[in-house]
C-alpha cells in the first residue's frame, strides 16, 4: 500500500530549495512519464525542461507565480502532432487532416495529461515536491514563441519539481458519493454539497486566521467567472487544430 | 524506487480474471484518483462505475472490445461543468458561458486524465491490472444516453481494472531525445526515428510469427487516417462545449 499512501499524501508545492535536479533525475522523470499508457501508441506529447534563467523568467510572467522562475526544474508538456505529420509526409501518406478534429485534441490532452501524473508521482516517490502550473494558458501564444513551438503543437500546461521548501497542504476533495455514480449518473442536489461546502470554509477560515472563509463552491464559482481565457480557441486554430 | 519500478513496468492488460473488484477496492481507487491535482480546485469529472451486465454489454458493443464487458470493474471517466452549473444558478451566480470556452475543455480533460492516471498507478500497485477505453468514443452520443449523463459533461474514456488473466507486453517508448528538449523545440529530423521504427518493427515480427512487423510510424500514420471519430465535435456541442 505503500504507493497508495503516496497517492492519498499528495499536495501541491509552491516553494522549492534552491537545487536544481540532477540530469539523472530529469531522465528518470521522463521516463516514467512516458510509460504512461498512450492513445494507440501516438505518444501525441513533447516535454520541455527549460533552465534557460530568461526563459524562465518570461514564462512565470506569463504565469504570475514565482515558482515559475524558482524550482527545481521546470518542464511543459507540449500536445504534439507535428511529428506526426512529418512521418505522414516523410512516408507519402499525410494525415493532417486529423489534427483538425475534435478527436485530436483530446487524444493529445489526454496522452500529454497522463504522462505528466505519471511524472508527478515518480517525482513524489523520491522525496521531491511538484505543481502543475495551467497557466501557462494565460498566454499560449507567448509559451510558444519562447518555446520555439511548431504548428500542429501547443503548450497544455508546466509542472515545477524540486526540493520542497514548505509542508504544503492538502485540500479536502469532494464527497466520494458526488464523485462517484454507479450504472447512471446521478442528479445534482445542493445537500449534498453543503457539509462540505461548510468543511473548507472552516479549513481556510484556520489557515488565515478568519481573513478568508469561502467555501467551495463560492471559490469555483469565483474561479470560472475569472478565467475564462478565450484567446485558448484562436491560438488552438493557429497551431492547426480545431477546424471542424 | 518501489513506486518508479511500478511505473516503468506498466503494461496495458485486456484479459482479466472472473473476479469482480470489492467495493472497498472501488472506493480505494476513486479516492486515490480524487487526491490527484485539480485545476484551480474545480474537480471537473466523475466517475461512473459500471456494473450492470446489459449497460456493460452495450458500452462493449460501442467499443468493440470484448474486455470492456469482462473484467474485474469498468470505470468511465465523464468530464463533468454540470455539478458547476447547478452551484451557480443555486447561488444566483451563473457561469454557464464559461463551459462553451475552449478553455474549460482543457480543464476539464486534464483534471479527469490527472485523476485516471492516478487510479492506474493504484490499481497497479496492489496488483490489478488496467486497460484505458479511449474507444467509448467511437460513440459519445450513445455512451451519454446509456450512462445518462446530462447537460456540461461528456464520457472522456473507459478504464478497466481486474485482476490480469493475461502477462501484458509492453511497446518500447519513443527516444528520450525526441521526446524531451531543453529549452526550445527541436524540430523534426526522420533519422532521429529510423532505428526506433526498426526496433518497432522487429517487436511485432517477434510476438506475430512475422505476420506483422508494422515499424510505429507505419501504425501511426495508419491510425490517424483510420479513427478521424468527426462527430465528437457534434457531441460537445451538444452537450454545452465549444461554442466560441
Amino acid at each position: 500500500m505503500e504507493t497508495i499512501d503516496l497517492l492519498m499524501h499528495h499536495r501541491s508545492i509552491r516553494k522549492f530549495k534552491e537545487q536544481p535536479l540532477t540530469s539523472e533525475q530529469v531522465k528518470t522523470l521522463v521516463t516514467a512519464a512516458q510509460h504512461a499508457s498512450t492513445s494507440s501508441y501516438v505518444q501525441s506529447y513533447s516535454i520541455i525542461g527549460v533552465t534557460d534563467p530568461d526563459l524562465k523568467a518570461a514564462l512565470r510572467e506569463v504565469s504570475g507565480q514565482t515558482y515559475v522562475e524558482h524550482n527545481g526544474h521546470l518542464f511543459v508538456f507540449v500536445v504534439d502532432f507535428n511529428r506526426h505529420h512529418h512521418l505522414g509526409h516523410h512516408f507519402e501518406q499525410p494525415v493532417d487532416d486529423y489534427f483538425g478534429s475534435t478527436e485530436s485534441l483530446l487524444v493529445g490532452t489526454v496522452d500529454a495529461s497522463l504522462a505528466a501524473q505519471n511524472m508527478a508521482v515518480a517525482a513524489e516517490s523520491i522525496g521531491l515536491g511538484i505543481c502543475y502550473i495551467g497557466s501557462l494558458r494565460n498566454d499560449m501564444k507567448r509559451v510558444s514563441e519562447l518555446l520555439k513551438l511548431p504548428e500542429y503543437t501547443y503548450p497544455l500546461f508546466g509542472m515545477v519539481v524540486g526540493v520542497p521548501d514548505q509542508e504544503g497542504s492538502q485540500k479536502e476533495r469532494l464527497p466520494f458519493d458526488v464523485v462517484y455514480h454507479e450504472n447512471e449518473y446521478q442528479p445534482f442536489e445542493y445537500r449534498h454539497y453543503e457539509a462540505y461546502d461548510n468543511r473548507v470554509s472552516r479549513y481556510y477560515e484556520e489557515r488565515t486566521n478568519g481573513k478568508r472563509n469561502d467555501a467551495w463552491s463560492a471559490q469555483v464559482i469565483q474561479m470560472l467567472n475569472g478565467k475564462p481565457r478565450l484567446d485558448v480557441h484562436d491560438v488552438l486554430q493557429f497551431k492547426g487544430f480545431l477546424k471542424q
